[in-house]
């Protein structure tokens, strides 16, 4: 059935994760690349309400289960009504965070455990990413980098909740080496828009979108 | 830890849930029994939101995992917010459908099967009814019963899906007839009522509230 070909973009915030996507989407442009530039928590009408009610600061009430069923729920919205049907028409998703951001911010930083990846494997129903690319960056780089932009709930947490997240991402590139590939987050942009690129190309080749 | 009584009423739509709750509401108050009604979705602010979110008729794209996830995580805001305290404070909870619900409506109503019974164990994280109370009204009574009240999206759903409801609390009360206890929903609201005492009151007396 899939066509396509799916793209994760995952790192710590303030990994500069932003940039390098805006960088492909000129890629993609001047290549005409068949493609869709997603993101989550979103993606979609109900995913961005769902987003939007995730990271509200009054509901600073809300259970770790919650947010965890939540940001499951935004992602089976998004893979049955945006990621499955464009890769089915052949395109090339990127999606700014997938699965591996559930497992390592609630899994690992909320301590939620191997729970999250029941429920979301449930939620993405077989949708998983072909090449995931990990911006790594150290974690207490990161909290620096994103500096004064406390705006939301998430931005909040504390620096020993983004040390879990980043042994959670350590994980996962040791447990799926092949899908995973890691990028230098300490590299300039431009290095690190080569060494992703240097990830890329061979799978836009094999699926001859160049 | 859980020193309360925690019952939940289940019955499809139009069983008369609503009435037997309101006369149970006047029997506890006539015996000062420390008690809190509650329902679902809902039960919380946040809670109330999804529920909102989740019946509002623009949200018609929702797929039907979105939806059960959903439902989970109101469901795990609800323990971990109002139900596990009131139990732990020596309350009883009644609360008017819960995880049963989860089961027939997503599990059997949606096809969504097995993995809405594992999703919605991890959301209420061991707290479960100690009784709960199945209003057995046929599916085409009930249908005819709520009549043109069709103002939401989940009451616009066919007479076929809830025949897979009533199919799904078939096989829960099966399953665990000493939890649930089936209550003939063609009887009076009088008889009713009083079948629904003689269940509830041996676990009144047990706990010590009358």
């Amino acid at each position: 059935m899939k066509k396509g070909l799916f793209i994760s973009l995952e790192g710590p915030d303030g990994s500069g994760k932003s940039t390098q996507i805006q960088y492909l989407k000129s890629y993609f442009d001047e290549n005409n690349i068949p493609c869709v530039f997603t993101r989550e928590p979103g993606g979609t009408d109900i995913g961005e309400s769902l987003r939007e009610f995730i990271l509200d600061v009054n509901n600073g009430s809300m259970c770790d289960m919650t947010e965890a069923l939540l940001y499951a729920a935004s992602r089976a919205q998004h893979v049955s009504q945006l990621i499955a049907p464009a890769l089915e028409e052949g395109k090339v998703v990127v999606c700014d965070r997938f699965l591996d951001s559930g497992i390592a911010y609630q899994g690992y930083g909320r301590n939620l455990g191997e729970c999250v990846r029941v429920i979301n494997e449930y939620a993405v129903q077989g949708c998983l990413p072909d090449l995931t690319i990990f911006i790594d960056v150290d974690p207490e780089i990161g909290k620096l980098r994103i500096g004064n932009r406390e705006n939301d709930r998430l931005e909040k947490e504390k620096l020993l909740f983004h040390k879990r997240v980043y042994e959670g991402y350590m994980d996962l590139v040791k447990a799926e080496p092949r899908r995973i590939k890691t990028i230098d987050g300490r590299k300039s942009k431009e290095a690190m828009r080569h060494d992703i690129l240097e990830e890329i190309n061979p799978l836009l080749r094999d699926g001859g979108f160049i």
